[in-house]
């Protein structure tokens, strides 16, 4: 079918007219690293830097933002994540949170000093596992998957034992998309008596996530490119009720006290999740996620799927069809439940030619050595948009 | 004088037009806390969503917002801190800054494992001290301030020796407003072998600093006060360039690394500033400090501190002719040259009336026990603010 009959076919196309237009640009196809703004965040922020904040102002505090960090966090929870109430914050950055939450884990059990991660998670991932591993003694055990696949839970049940602090691991490999087996993986750890620790950032918001159904422990996740809040916007931490009054996180700011207010000599963590927040809450850089979030509730995470790996199976037959002759290879899963939502291709050339792509105003990324990563937002990419980067990337290999 | 002489005779009055109205607000006296958004941080904000954000996408992060936590923070260098380029940064919240220069601080030199600071100090510095010595061995060696007052030269002196690593101090104290002689407290940990960390969250903006001048070492502060970046917007740190390249910050994600993009195995933090970046630069959230950087070059921060000190004096002066006989109680000092940019008046029934003046809009902040701080904003609060807000406190306590 072609791309003009599949967006006709639709049932989310409307929601294109959602977003922010982009003059110049025919195909935006990084998603997957920075989604596009809503017409109502940018309303949205409008009205808090007028209203709240200008007219509001320190009253706002007490009436709203104090709360934020957990309401807001609430509604990803429910929309998003598959999370219970009290259980979710928005705030730091996804670096900052896998920080606090691997310190957390590697805490809890002294008998417990390994942590197992692979070799194709994100670099922020490994490093902050090396750091934390540095500075507290925990082990690194590493896995190495097959780089066009992912970890498998046969690899996690061969690495994890009575040694096992925490396994961290990407939901959805930021490089070749791969859509890992959470509930197999959770299940096989918890066998162990490990902790998960998921890496949410490719997954939140396209792919359904049921962590309370799967019973993790842990999550993080980035909210700029699923979750459309706008470059370098807070990230999203979870942490399941059961281990809350258990877990210690090293960055124990007055945010995150039992009784702000008093100002005490001694930090005594507030019960539940707030003792998990740090600083003061990013107010300005969190309101555009509340209105992503209202979308996909409006959507619905299913058919936000559906679409998903509709997109991804029209990208893939498009390259069979005409770009594997040029030497394009498909570096992402063929497998539609082992893939998320972006599709990474790989060719020799396409380190030189994704800047010309870019001045023509066709937007994928490029990651060494050799991938472009088609990322595929359902609810703002039509087919059309696909369909125009595949043509640009024909041609410039012809 | 009365205040609708001094607002006449006040060079930077014409600077109120600059910050959006607040409506039903007749005294905003908590700058110190929230300051007031700048019209032209409304308008670029918007711009931000539908220019570099909506239609630049993810070529902005190459264009221009890879290096905006750097570039932004030469600007407030420049023009607030007085430090010369490539030792100031953007990001994270103060406590987290705080958590990264506290533990750089005292791994810097095994045979220092002291850190010195005082019990007037901010909530958030005191925790984060405490956790740093639980989880690093450090010690924690207090002083003990008058707490309208703050911390002398002297007092520093007898409590910094060869096992101390970091005296961390706040420049103008959150609750009195007591400004520490940052020159001569610097030279004193020096001549100890120590480092000195300012926490300069209730002077930046608002009194010189002179980070180079007097060879800090160490800094940070937040931005939504006296540099009017609205709430929760992202902190700033310093690092002294003779230093940086031997700290080591212990949250290493890839934005600190040397080649992020080569997403190599290993961290490999990145020579100069940049190490101590963590995460994504949270682009939105730093959006408004811009603004108010300006704003503060075109008045002149010496034209800022000599308003400040006329807003301070008028206190006073009102207080002891109308408000002293009613009980109420200077808790700042009295010395201009001692004083930061708040005021803080002290009477048993604040508890009690500081809601009601809210509800009046007339909004000071309260603080435990008995304290009422009126911040004093020299570019958006007018003296007849000042008057109508001690009259309205002068109506509640008859």
């Amino acid at each position: 079918m072609r791309a003009a009959e599949l967006d006709a076919a639709d049932p989310l196309a409307q929601f294109g007219a959602e977003f922010l237009p982009a003059e110049g640009v025919s195909a935006y196809l990084d998603g997957n690293s920075l989604g596009r703004p809503l017409r109502a965040s940018a309303e949205r922020v409008q009205e808090l830097i007028n209203g709240a904040w200008g007219t509001g102002l320190i009253r706002s505090w007490d009436e709203q933002w104090m709360a934020e960090p957990l309401r807001l966090g609430d509604e990803l929870g429910r929309v998003v994540l598959g999370a219970g109430p009290g259980q979710t914050m928005i705030g730091d950055s996804t670096t900052v949170l896998l920080y606090k939450w691997l310190r957390a884990a590697v805490a809890l059990d002294p008998r417990r000093s390994r942590i197992v991660l692979d070799t194709e998670n994100f670099p922020t991932d490994r490093y902050l596992a090396a750091a934390v591993a540095r500075e507290t003694g925990a082990e690194l055990v590493w896995l190495r998957p097959d780089p066009a696949a992912g970890v498998s839970p046969e690899q996690v049940a061969d690495a994890v034992d009575g040694r096992t602090a925490v396994v961290l691991l990407s939901h959805v490999a930021y490089k070749s998309a791969w859509l890992a087996d959470l509930p197999a993986i959770t299940a096989i750890a918890h066998e162990a008596g490990a902790l998960v620790l998921w890496d949410l950032c490719h997954s939140a918001g396209v792919v359904g996530v049921a962590l309370d159904a799967a019973d993790v422990d842990l999550a993080v996740g980035c909210s700029y490119k699923f979750l459309n809040g706008g470059p370098g916007a807070p990230a999203f931490g979870y942490v399941a009720a059961r281990l809350q009054d258990r877990l210690e996180q090293p960055i124990t700011g007055w945010m995150g006290h039992a009784d702000p207010f008093a100002m005490g000599p001694d930090y005594r963590p507030a019960t539940g999740m707030r003792r998990f927040v740090s600083g003061t809450p990013p107010i300005l850089g969190m309101a555009p996620i509340a209105d992503m979030i209202r979308l996909i509730e409006r959507a619905g995470l299913p058919a936000i799927r559906e679409k998903s790996i509709k997109l991804g199976e029209y990208v893939i037959a498009e390259v069979d069809a005409r770009l594997a002759g040029l030497g394009v290879r498909v570096a992402s899963p063929r497998d539609p439940e082992r893939r998320g939502a972006h599709v990474t291709l790989a060719h020799p050339a396409f380190r030189e030619i994704y800047r010309a792509l870019w001045g023509e105003g066709v937007i994928p990324d490029f990651r060494e050595p050799d991938g472009i990563r088609l990322g595929l937002s359902p609810l703002s990419t039509s087919f059309a948009e696909v369909e125009a980067a595949l043509d640009a990337i024909e041609r410039q290999l012809r």
